[in-house]
């Protein structure tokens, strides 16, 4: 572990060592990009020498900082942040661990990295692993924790991080797929899917379990019916206003977040029609909002709590020396509420058909 | 600072020179009661001859464990403590402080205490300060931090902790007055107040304001109207059964919080009544429940956010040797939403009058 031997100075012994700029050797300790792999390892032999770079001793068991897990999250103030910290507290007070909490600077910039300055921070102070909740991080940033012997759990992976270092998600394509399931065994044919945010894997998972359960129904996704959101629920209620005004609606609605169904719920009021009775909503997440929403929603559960607790004991394990890599996945489930019902009339296609002489344009199940 | 010098062997040694037995210094370590305060001085002044007890020596510029503070609160898991906590993080990012986060004991247990063995734990491993949330502690924890020249805050006390020990929380006697004084305003004049726990402080703020306002109103609280709570949704939603039991039911509630005031609409809605149209509801909090259910709640927000970031920055100012001691009240603001209206009829007192020789019970304005 490493023990607080930063200083200008430093620096610039290191850098010379090294035959590189001080600059250089700030992006390296920092964990940014840009700086070749036989270059990092001349300075990380340059700092190794200097002592600002010492090998793990035990760290588990030390007192003081080894027995800190810094755990970083994408925002603090969300239910869902919420069940996955109290997950990781609990699990950490078990193990005899601290946690040491930052917010990511996405709820200043809507970035979704850690503040700048961070892993110069935790080398500063020093740490006994990072867990990383709903975070993207660079492979510089991976690669560097790994030179400072510095266990690292990703909870909830926006991206893919490097290969070893292990993850723990929710089930989110069994999860899609049930929500979609569900809707098509109430008897719904004409399902939407409002996405969370295409680049990320949650929400790609989610958008295939969509995909594979039309699929399994023989279905095809009818044009417009897939809009991407960003997890927000203002531009999900836009996105719903959309969808409505399509020539065919949706008569049922699965969204890839609670955040986003209370947002499509609203869009539903607002066009005069009633949750549940006349459009159908899934959300995903099963936070305290989806309860007390009115309607309470139908939603799939993620084990927010567990996905917490999980992250930190596979950490603790790392911590204590033992080889933990790969993925490890929670089992969602479908948590039926007030929102989902049979379409109200069975929907048809949009089909004109001739009924005494009159000439009727049946478009939507609920007209 | 006090750096991590605990044994079994150092508490005999102390035990021997304060001339009282190793559970007694373990009692005075642990800041629990029942030891005199001359004993305590005694084991006290022995642990800083051994060395266990060392001065505070500008423990704000240390690195390390004096960069550190440690933030109890009752539970990490709510609304509630997701925006106090964001509040807490972005401070602390902002004056260079890392946040140790811990649950009391409450989710487990429904105490409100810090986990046993809280203090030993501090003391062993090193803190800039502590942060107490809706914590319950003990004075002779409070002594004992004193002791050991940790500086201590509290946020939303839940009782009155010694004197000089610095607080802040809302307005809350304030906002229950304005609360209850929205209600009067749109012409209800049977308005049930639901406690939230009555030893709290905070909850005894907000009845005292629903009295104050109905007491400038030229109003008696009627038989029955001031049930007292646990904070609960489900705790709520019995006793608004039972309010609406009542001879003369409320056409108004107010409640001590927002997820009691959710219990209360739904409440309402099993009785087949709408809230809003046929009973006011406002909450306390305007945490994210409140903007999410259907009606949206009228509520009295808490500056939660402020909350967290005011006792941080107190914190930080005590760590640097500032004198800082004292209450700051942050204002609250009524939010009023969907769930209050005027009362559908205007309501009467329950008067029998007799119109063409009908006699009429007048009981309800909803009626």
């Amino acid at each position: 572990m490493v023990e607080a031997v930063r200083s200008g100075p430093t620096m610039a012994v290191v850098a010379r060592m090294a035959g590189v700029s001080v600059p250089t050797v700030s992006k390296v300790v920092n964990g940014r990009g840009g700086v070749a792999a036989a270059t990092r390892d001349r300075v990380a032999e340059a700092l190794r020498q200097v002592g600002y770079l010492r090998e793990p001793s035990t760290p588990f068991d030390q007192r003081g900082s080894g027995r800190l897990v810094d755990v970083v999250m994408h925002g603090l103030r969300s239910s869902y942040a919420a069940n996955v910290l109290g997950g990781i507290e609990a699990a950490a007070r078990e193990t005899g661990l601290d946690v040491v909490v930052a917010a990511s600077e996405a709820e200043q910039s809507h970035r979704e990295s850690p503040a700048g300055g961070w892993l110069d921070h935790l080398i500063d102070r020093g740490t006994g692993g990072v867990l990383l909740v709903l975070v993207e991080t660079t492979s510089a940033q991976h690669e560097w924790l790994t030179h400072f012997g510095i266990p690292c759990v990703v909870v909830d992976p926006i991206t893919s991080p490097p290969d070893g270092v292990p993850t723990v998600a929710a089930s989110n394509e069994k999860g899609g797929y049930d929500a979609t399931r569900h809707l098509l065994e109430l008897g719904h044919t004409r399902i939407a899917h409002l996405g969370g945010s295409a680049p990320k894997l949650c929400a790609r998972s989610r958008l295939a379990g969509y995909r594979s359960a039309l699929a399994d129904a023989g279905m095809d996704v009818p044009a417009g019916y897939q809009p991407d959101g960003n997890f927000q629920e203002a531009r999900a209620q836009a996105e719903m206003d959309r969808l409505l005004a399509l020539p065919e609606p949706p008569t049922a609605v699965f969204a890839a977040s609670d955040l986003m169904a209370i947002g499509v719920c609203r869009a539903i009021r607002a066009h005069g029609l009633q949750v549940g009775r006349d459009i159908s909503v899934v959300g995903f997440d099963d936070v305290e909002e989806a309860r007390v929403t009115v309607p309470a929603l139908t939603t799939v559960r993620q084990p927010l709590v567990d996905m917490g607790r999980t992250g930190l004991d596979l950490l603790a394990r790392s911590m204590r020396g033992e080889e933990v890599t790969g993925h490890v996945e929670l089992r969602t489930e479908l948590v039926v509420r007030e929102s989902t019902a049979a379409p109200r009339q069975r929907p048809v296609k949009s089909t004109t058909v001739v009924r005494g002489g009159t000439s009727i344009d049946r478009r939507s199940g609920t007209s």
